[in-house]
């Protein structure tokens, strides 16, 4: 926090009135960090939409994020109340970007209704899994990967529709 | 380690000669708790063997093993060492599990090979996310929406094949 302050140029006060503790000011800046550098994308159908937002988020994740989001996670493991602050100020702007997404998805008829919440978990729950306990890569790849994993799911409505019989003789 | 020492009847010299720290002491009950309490349904279609998995999962996430669960987390969260430790000898304890229930399921027709790693994903990632932040409930209604979530995937494979055009004539 001195060091923060000092670098502001406000002093150590100021900053504990915006900010009463460390975990806050990492929660603001990395809120701050997420709306800068993940664009929302509207190109018109959630398999194009998905993967950009994955591959931004991915380029989002750079090493100081990745460490402070690790320093995050560790904390809310041991202390609900840490893990209150997590979910309701950060995460939850996170799951509504998503979120986003998805709603139009559903507004165009590619992707049921039901499903969009587990869908959310998927995303996010498969990134901090990789991310806490270094699982596999995190990378473009995974991105797309994941992206197309998850439309998958909208593949009941990209059948074709089967062709209708032909009229006799 | 002193407690547990005591109770086995064994000294802590010969604990620490096993179990070389507290952590490796939690995953291997860790271990041992998935093994016994979490039986590998096959009942024949992904769908049924997912949702009895899930449900033996969440049934096995008592208060004691979530609050271990938690403190696993945090230390993997903030020491690379230990989170290769939690990945090779607990978590691919679990991901083997439903691996193979979803290899079933591949050998079987219903889903496509290549979605099998982010589906292994998707389940532990959503469960270690809700856990860790507290998101939302995790219990049989979780355990059943995710299992539908996930075998919409198999949507696909599931379609009626379109009829073959009737014969001229």
């Amino acid at each position: 926090m001195e060091a923060i302050a000092r670098r502001a140029g406000v002093s150590k006060e100021t900053l504990y009135r915006w900010w009463p503790s460390k975990i806050e000011v990492i929660l603001a800046a990395m809120v701050e960090h997420g709306q800068v550098s993940i664009p929302l994308p509207d190109s018109g159908d959630l398999p194009g939409d998905l993967r950009a937002f994955l591959r931004s988020t991915i380029d989002a994740l750079d090493g100081t994020t990745a460490l402070l989001l690790r320093a995050v996670a560790a904390a809310a493991a041991t202390d609900q109340a840490v893990a209150d602050g997590v979910r309701d100020r950060f995460l939850h702007t996170r799951r509504a970007a998503l979120g986003t997404l998805l709603d139009r998805a559903v507004a165009r008829g590619e992707i049921p209704d039901e499903h969009t919440t587990s869908l959310v978990d998927f995303v996010y729950g498969s990134l901090w899994y990789r991310l806490i306990f270094g699982i596999g890569r995190l990378d473009h790849r995974w991105a797309d990967e994941t992206a197309t994993a998850i439309t998958a799911i909208t593949a009941i409505s990209r059948q074709p529709a089967p062709l209708p019989p032909l009229p006799p003789g």
